[in-house]
C-alpha cells in the first residue's frame, strides 16, 4: 500500500487499545447514569434509506450526507439508495412511527454510537464521530424537560467533568422578545441566528450585523442586543417579556425547569441566560446548553422539539432531549495509561518441551481473573523474554526451565522489585491471586 | 413516510432495549475473557478507502462491497471513492502495516464491532452484523495457534455455550494428502472446494462432484472421500501422510495445537478432523471450526494465516487468528427479559406542586444506585400512574399526595404484594436500598 493509504480515511479516526479503553470506560459510565434514570438502550443500523434522510438536515446538512452506491446492475447508474446515518434523531422518529405502541409511553431512550458527516476533514473535524443522545417522546411534562438536563448533567459528573454551568431559555421566551421588540415574523428566524452568535462575538459587532444582514432598525438592534447582554439581563427580561404571551408562557416554563432541576443540578449551576439561542430552529419550548471552564463551546445541549418527530416523519408526539458533547469531552480525558490493564502475570517459555506446562499455567491463572500472557515469540533468551514481560507492563514474570520442572516449582519474578521466589507448580494461582489485585 | 420506510432497510435491525442489552452482555463476557489473554482491542473506522478493500475478497467478495458515493462536485461521476468495512482482517492488514513498530510485537488484537455486505436479503442472511475475531500478528509459533483457539473456546464457556467440539485439520496435511492421492497441483484448490461439502453432503455426491467437476479420476475420488470419511479416517491420515514431507509436517503442526490446547479446552472436546476443509484459501497451517449440539454450521472457526498481511498490503508477517460466530451464537440466547434491568423505583406526580418534591426524591434514589422513574405523563389518576408503574416492571411505586406531605412521610408500595407503607422522607433511600439488590 501506499504511505497514504495506510492512514485511516480522512476524518476518521484508528482506536488503538489506550485511547478505546479511554472512550469504553466514558461511554460505560455515561450509560450507567442512563440506566438509572430509565432511559432504554436502542440501537438502529449505521445505513437507513437515503429517502429517510434527505430533506430533514436542510440544505447544507444534505451535502454532507455518505450516500451508497446501488449496487449489482444498478451501480453503474451512479445513483445511491442508502445513507450513512447524520444523527440519532432521524433514526428515532423512524423507529417511533414504525414501532408505535409497542414502545413505551413516554419512550425514553438513549443512543451512543458513531454518526458520519462528509464535513470538509481539516480543523480536528471528523466525518465519523460519536453521539450520546437521550430523548423523552410522547411527553408534554416539564418533568421531562428536567429529567433530560439532569440525566446529561449526572453523566458529565460520572465521567468527572467540573465547574460546568447550564444556561437556560425558551423558544417561547425568545419569540415573546422579538414580538416585544417589534421585530416582524418574517425576520425573527435570521434574526436568532444572528443572535446565536453573542457568546463568541462582540456585542457591536452582533448588533452590526442585525441591520446589515436582517434589516433590523439600528435603534431596534443595539437596544435588543443592549438588553440580552446587560448584567441585568434577566430582570430585564422578565420586565419586557410580560407584555406578551408567549413571553409569559416562555418565563414560566424556565421557571418551571428551574425549580424542577436545580436541587438535582445545584442553584449555583443552572441558570436563566437570556442570550442563549441555539442554532437550530427546530425548538419549540425550553433550551439549554452545558459550558465549562476551560472548555470552548457547549459540551452538551438540547431542548425541547414538540413538532420535530413530526417533521421528521414520526407521529405528532410531543419530545424533549438532549445530547452529551462526547468526543469533545473525551479529548480533554487523554488516553488511558494508568494500571488499570497492565498484564497481571507474564509467562516465559524456556523450552519446546515446558510449553505444553506454560498452556497450562495460564489457563489456571486466567481461570482465576488474573490477565495472563504467554511468550509468543521464537526467542528462548530469558533476558529477551523478560524485556518482553516488562514492556508488557507485567507485575510478574514466570520462568520455568528444566531445574524449576524437575522441583516441581516455578520462579515468581516481581518485575517492580526483581525480587524472585520460588512457588510450588500446585500453589501458583493462590500464591499470584493473593498478591495481585483483581485486573479487572 | 410509507409503512416500509419505518422498517430498517432490508438486511440491517433495529435493536431494542431487550435485545440490546442481550447482545451487549455477550459481547461484554467474550471481551472479559480475551482481555485475561492479553489481547488488546482496536477499533477501525466503518469505512476504509475503497482501494482499500477491493481485490481482497475475490470476485464474489467484491460485489458485495458497499461503496460510498464521491461527495460535492464529484458525486455526478457516480464513483465511490470510500466503503463499508467487509470484515475486520483487511483493517487490521492496514493497520499492522500503518502503525509498525508503534505495536506490540507480536500483535495481539481483539475487533468487534458490524460489518457489512451487500448479500442478497432474505433467508435471514443480514446485511450489518457483527464480527468478533482475535488474531495474533507476528509469531509464528504453535502457542499462538493455541492461545487462539482457547480463547474462543473460553469465550464460548463464559457465554454459556455448551457441547461444542473443535475439529482441527492442516492445510499442510490437506496439500500432502493430495500429493499423496496424485491429484495435480493445478487442480487442489478446487478438489479442497468440494471436499469441504463433506459436512453438508454425502460422500457420494461428493465423490461425483470430484469426478465431475474437478477432473479427477474416479477412483481416485472415491478412494479420497472414502478415506476421509471412514470411521478410522485419523489412522488412515496418519500412515498416508507419513509419505509427504508436507504431510508430515501438517501431522505435526496438528499434534502440536492438540497438545498445546487440548489441556485447557478439554481432550474430549478436541480432535484432528481429517474431512475438515475451510473454504477459503488463506490459510496456510493448522485450522479449526467448533461444531455445537443442535447448532447448524460452526460457532467459530480459523487458523493460521502466514501470507495474507502481505498480500492485503501489510508487511510479510505471520499470523494466526479465529472468529466467533457470534450473531449464531447470540440469536440462540433470545431476548433479556429477565429481572435483572426491571426498574427498581416509579414514582407517581399527584400534583403538579410536588413535582420538586419528586424530583428530590428520584435523585436520591438515583445517587444510592437505584434505577428509578418519574411519571412523565399528564394524568394525576393514581390508578392510572400505578399502572404505569406496573408496566414498567416496578418493584416499588412511590406515592406522594398531599397527606404525605403533610406528614412529612412517602408512601411506599410493593408492585409484587401490594402491600404499603408510610416511611419519613428522610429515610426514604436507606429503605429502600435496604429492600433493593442492587440494579447493576
Amino acid at each position: 500500500m501506499a504511505s497514504q493509504q495506510l492512514e485511516p480515511p480522512s476524518g476518521t479516526r484508528d482506536f488503538l487499545a489506550g485511547a478505546l479503553r479511554t472512550r469504553d470506560r466514558v461511554f460505560e459510565q455515561i450509560r450507567e447514569v442512563f440506566e438509572r434514570y430509565g432511559f432504554e438502550p436502542l440501537q438502529t443500523p449505521a445505513f437507513e434509506r437515503l429517502e429517510t434522510l434527505t430533506g430533514k438536515y436542510g440544505d447544507e446538512g444534505d451535502k454532507l450526507i455518505f450516500k451508497i452506491l446501488r449496487r449489482g446492475e444498478h451501480e453503474a447508474t451512479g445513483e445511491a439508495d442508502l445513507a450513512l446515518r447524520y444523527d440519532m434523531t432521524v433514526p428515532l422518529a423512524r423507529v417511533v412511527a414504525g414501532y408505535g405502541s409497542r414502545l413505551p409511553t413516554p419512550y425514553k431512550r438513549y443512543a451512543m454510537g458513531p454518526v458520519w458527516r462528509a464535513d470538509r476533514p481539516g480543523k480536528g473535524r471528523l466525518r465519523e464521530f460519536a453521539q450520546c443522545d437521550v430523548d423523552v417522546v410522547g411527553s408534554a411534562s416539564p418533568l421531562a424537560d428536567a429529567e433530560v438536563v439532569c440525566a446529561l448533567t449526572d453523566a458529565l459528573d460520572a465521567v468527572g467533568v467540573r465547574d460546568y454551568r447550564v444556561l437556560v431559555n425558551s423558544r417561547q421566551a425568545l419569540s415573546g422578545l422579538l414580538e416585544v421588540y417589534g421585530v416582524p415574523a418574517d425576520l425573527g428566524g435570521g434574526v436568532l441566528i444572528t443572535l446565536d452568535k453573542l457568546d463568541k462575538s462582540s456585542p457591536e459587532k452582533v448588533a452590526a450585523e442585525l441591520v446589515d444582514a436582517r434589516s433590523l432598525a439600528p435603534g431596534i438592534a443595539e437596544s435588543l442586543v443592549g438588553d440580552l447582554t446587560a448584567a441585568d439581563a434577566v430582570e430585564r427580561m422578565q420586565t419586557a417579556l410580560k407584555d406578551s404571551e408567549a413571553g409569559r408562557a416562555g418565563l414560566e416554563e424556565i421557571g418551571r425547569l428551574l425549580e424542577l432541576a436545580s436541587p438535582k443540578v445545584g442553584e449555583d449551576r443552572i441558570s436563566f441566560t437570556p442570550s442563549l439561542v441555539r442554532g437550530l430552529d427546530y425548538y419549540t419550548g425550553v433550551i439549554f446548553e452545558v459550558v465549562a471552564e476551560g472548555m470552548p463551546g457547549s459540551i452538551a445541549s438540547g431542548g425541547r422539539y414538540d413538532k420535530l418527530i413530526a417533521a421528521l416523519g414520526g407521529p405528532d408526539v410531543p419530545a424533549s432531549g438532549g445530547s452529551l458533547g462526547v468526543e469533545r469531552i473525551i479529548g480533554l480525558l487523554g488516553d488511558n495509561q494508568g494500571d488499570e490493564h497492565r498484564t497481571d502475570v507474564a509467562i516465559t517459555v524456556m523450552a519446546e518441551d515446558t510449553a505444553p506446562d506454560v498452556m497450562g499455567f495460564a489457563a489456571q491463572l486466567r481461570d482465576a481473573g488474573l490477565r495472563t500472557e504467554v511468550y509468543l515469540s521464537a526467542s528462548r533468551k530469558l533476558a529477551k523474554q523478560l524485556k518482553w514481560a516488562a514492556d508488557r507492563g507485567a507485575r510478574f514474570a514466570l520462568i520455568y526451565g528444566a531445574s524449576e520442572k524437575e522441583a516441581g516449582v516455578i520462579t515468581v519474578r516481581d518485575m517492580d522489585t526483581g525480587e524472585q521466589e520460588q512457588v510450588p507448580t500446585s500453589e501458583l494461582a493462590a500464591h499470584l491471586t493473593g498478591r495481585c489485585a483483581p485486573s479487572k
